[in-house]
């Protein structure tokens, strides 16, 4: 059995994400991890030593992990020669170097044939690169052979997902826009786990007795990045979405995971009830959910009736952390509704998206 | 010197308010607690014994208060025979019972003639009660007499305080209403702190790896009170302003002091320039400032340059706990602009603005 | 399948330690909930109104769970008639009134014949009911039928397991003795999970950039009920061994669940080396291991060999949460040996703990 | 007035403990910083620029320290300039660069005639430099003299302050001793605040709803510094006490400041009384508090009677941060006695040492 899955690798396997994308693919019943690449520091050990006293997560690595030896994530040959002998099919990448570099090793494996999905945001603007979120623009993936074609590349091609931070009022947005009810304006507040920044990240002098209004660049991107993803392919290239605009105020709070979200929105023209609202949001579901992706939540958007909830410890591991969980939806004193939304940032919004990207994109045979 | 000092009486003296009236008042130079009652469980007892093993501050209280015997809050008799000994010009309440006991508990103070200055909620939709900001509606104090004409009171009469969740972003909307600029539309978004339900309040499990996205009440407290503030007098009562119109989404944050605020903002029709803003909150002055009150702040408005600013365990003890910090004024993607403002809850949003408060009436010789 | 497990009741359902009872028994291959019981406050709800809002574990509980109608814990005579017809053969305990109630109604319940596997501390001073860890003292089991014998019971008795204090070093100890290695002295400094106070429990005050030196009672505890633990059974009642000597400091901290120790330990005579320590604790196993039971850990002691572990986020669910994880084990500058061990206080430390006496108990007939 | 201040210097002015020392001499009657070095990186720029988004304590600094240009701290001939210049009398080191460098270095502060008062660990096993605590060992300044001439120094020398986390139980212990009740063996496990390892320190995801049970090289120093602390002057150099004996158990927990030690103590021969060792702690007095220096607490050890104290937000600041707070006395039930002990560690156990170390030898005529 083991041997007829897909053998996939993660690039910056060691980081806190690249822990998460390993941890979740213990058990994956398509992809299998056979190859680990890390910077030149980790380089030559293997894993079990590399994650030695840096390991972040309750859950452990599979023993034929540990025994995995290290690559540079700089040489791509090692990773082509990996391909060649069957232990590479594809790679994750969650690499944590700088915008340039990343944007440019990832374009060489690529080239090299060999496709990436990748949690990083070096290629979120590139306008040939889709920014999957698999329940909400599956049909962003077409552009992929007009990726292939422009840049002369056979076998790979570049795939990402979005920041963590939008994750968790996306597919609530996207049910109410996909039932009729365009929105128009959105202010959030988001309050950030400290996992969303790695290991060692946040200092603890910050997070006791503290929180710290203000994280680098993640505003722009929560704005942003949701017009593309609602966007269109013209001639090639994504055309933004111009709705909704999005006003975000991104907060780090002593959470260890799970971003929480305040969400007051308007909506363009028609407005559904607040009863019509939590039915849509109960029977929301996608291509995941229909074609069901293992990584694919049963019910991507849960709602609770209590007051005080969704809450982070409580409800971020809902059905595998792939889930988002929503409460307080009332009427909005100023726009028309108000909610709280909630999602796991190193699960749905990072390596388990990721996961749940790439079981796309062999559902509709891009991996082959 | 000691004897001149006005006698005060606390009314819940043992709870967490009542203890931040009581270390906030060791060195005051015009009023010495005289003073204590709180519920019959500690009725009896002398202070330091009512309130050993639950002394919540760093700060003690003075050795003579530790010495008076507390009295039972519901025996206003008592307050009646302490006041005809001069023991009890007037009293600070910080009762902690139900909604209807405390409104009817305080009016039978006022009406034995003992003046009430009240952090509780009880009175302040009542029609003739101030609820007062010592910068921004100092003004509102005209009602007293009216309210002790309709009432038949001679000197008793109740004043109150407004809730700490808007606290932080008062002070600032008010400079920017003052110089010219209204405000139409808010949408606040609070990260509030423990101290604000008391002790023993939220449970560590709820604040633990963990917020919690509701606090009963203060939402429609947040959107409600401004209006009655920004409001005018007529005919003997309140009447409210129209704008402006408030959204709040109340969240409790593990943090023990300092309620943050992250806020949207819309003007009416002008819109001052950011630099504007920052000179207008730099020079912000009120009657407190101009009379040189002693629990007031030098500069109400700080401003901080840092991206990273205002953080809670830092900012909140700036000028005595009781200045506003801001920060992150920056275009709003929305609305006009955007902020993130921090207060002192128990300091300047409980206790703190108690005192200026009794000190703005004493100022303006209600309290002889 | 479902209709030959044995079904079971739960006391004191609705608390913190009985929600742990009810989710850890979802999908128990043996035990199935058929009854639960509770203050008088729920009694009369299904259990998911019961405990709506009040739930605090991340797992929920079974669906024909919730539906349970709770009963009065008071009212012995439901437990019977529900066990006359087959739905409730044993209960267990997790009360949580006074010691003297609590003592008083679990004996009513075993002389009506329903065996009750406690977790609370009422009876473990009792002189003929066994306090049993599952792996240290399965023989002490043998005092059961003495016990009914004296009491006048037939069916019903009463078994217990200790607090949750003393469970991360109780096993590690017991390997040493086993061994050959009698402990003459033990000095243990405790930093507890919160959850070991139930909910609300903790102030939230109280542990926000701060710890609590002390727990009502635990000291005590930690001290004495080892001594049972490791006692003999002599004319129908227990005596207690007169070593190790325990000094115990129990400390609270900021942490959800996981119990930490910090232990300086002093041989009696013979004095192991480290490496043979370690062997002795990896080989350590007991009779759950030996008969299999569903709730035995596979290795009850797990020893991690980097510097800075056990930590209660990253190893208190070691096993199903019911391994002990020690590290450090380094010689003590005064004593022999010192080590800092980790156990999950209300998995372990309590209905886990007791889930695995209901079946060493059924393992050993006790239980038909 | 300012004019007749000893102009002092601080090495590692823009660290943790810099920070410290720069806050906490703001308003020194007899000091005043006029010399700040730091890292290269620092160098050339005016302090509060290199502080800025830094900065971590609440209260700030002198208006005229923003303003010093920071120095490299590598390049001596600075500070000897400035000496020349009447601008830096002598420095405290809190130098955060590895323990070689930091020898070499303030040895070469020291051979240009610049005393060096030291808060790091380098010296403190140097043969001829007393480590202080100004209330146990003020005659060990006596090694002074015999340092300079071994050395060829004239007018620099080095003198160190112990380990932070030592600062709870030493004067406790000390009072005992001096008392005529020698101290055999202590067991002392402490739990310290993240705020000793610096900024940024101690990963936030290391510190919520987690306890770190290690501490680098911090048991070794708790376990050999108090000897030499103990210890006598022979032939110009320390020889260490042989008592007590302590064997350490190093823990961080989520606290900013404040370290908490448990504390099992086994007397030599001579045991008081515990009402005895409570008078004894309350009597307890050295030097500073003799000669009334400014940094000095009034009372160094304050106990507290309540059960659950000392506790570290609620009791680190008493007297000004530098006394020790002591509570639950209690028999040990395998030594005598048992304790809780507290100290603000970057104060007391810090810079706020190094102040009353430099008052000390002020005093005594070692800094003219």
């Amino acid at each position: 059995m083991a041997q007829e899955k897909i053998p996939v690798g993660i690039l910056g396997a060691t980081g806190m994400v690249g822990q998460q994308y390993i941890s979740l693919l213990n058990d994956h019943p398509w992809f299998e991890v056979r190859y680990a690449a890390a910077s030149p520091r980790s380089a030559g050990k293997k894993y079990a030593e590399a994650v030695a006293g840096r390991w972040q997560l309750t859950k452990t690595y599979a023993p034929h992990v540990g025994n995995i030896i290290v690559e540079d994530a700089n040489d791509v040959s090692r990773a082509v020669a990996a391909f060649k002998k069957g232990g590479c099919s594809f790679v994750f990448s969650a690499l944590e170097m700088g915008k340039d570099e990343t944007r440019a090793l990832e374009e060489q494996y690529a080239a090299a044939g060999i496709p990436v999905i990748s949690n990083a945001s070096a290629h979120r603007w590139t306008a040939d690169v889709p920014v999957l979120i698999a329940e909400i623009n599956p049909e962003h993936t077409d552009i992929i052979p007009m990726q292939k074609k422009a840049r002369g590349w056979d076998r790979g091609f570049i795939a990402v997902k979005p920041n963590c931070s939008i994750q968790s009022y996306m597919k609530p947005i996207h049910a109410l826009v996909k039932a009729g009810y365009p929105v128009q304006r959105i202010i959030a507040t988001t309050m950030q786990a400290v996992s969303g920044a790695g290991y060692p990240g946040v200092p603890s002098l910050d997070m006791l007795d503290n929180i710290v209004p203000y994280i680098g660049g993640e505003e722009e991107k929560s704005e942003k990045e949701p017009l593309k993803i609602f966007g269109t392919i013209e001639n090639g290239v994504f055309k933004n979405a111009q709705f909704p605009k999005i006003s975000a105020h991104c907060n780090r709070v002593p959470v260890t995971d799970g971003h929480t979200a305040c969400i007051s929105l308007e909506f363009a023209s028609n407005k559904p009830s607040l009863e019509e609202i939590k039915k849509l949001w109960a029977a929301y579901k996608g291509l995941p959910q229909e074609a069901d992706l293992p990584m694919a939540p049963k019910q991507p958007i849960i709602y609770r009736e209590e007051d005080n909830r969704p809450q982070p410890r409580k409800d971020r591991d809902a059905d595998k952390a792939m889930a988002v969980v929503i409460g307080r939806l009332r009427p909005c004193n100023v726009f028309d509704i108000r909610f709280t939304a909630l999602s796991h940032n190193t699960v749905r919004g990072a390596a388990g998206g990721g996961i749940l990207n790439a079981e796309l994109l062999k559902h509709k045979g891009f991996l082959n």
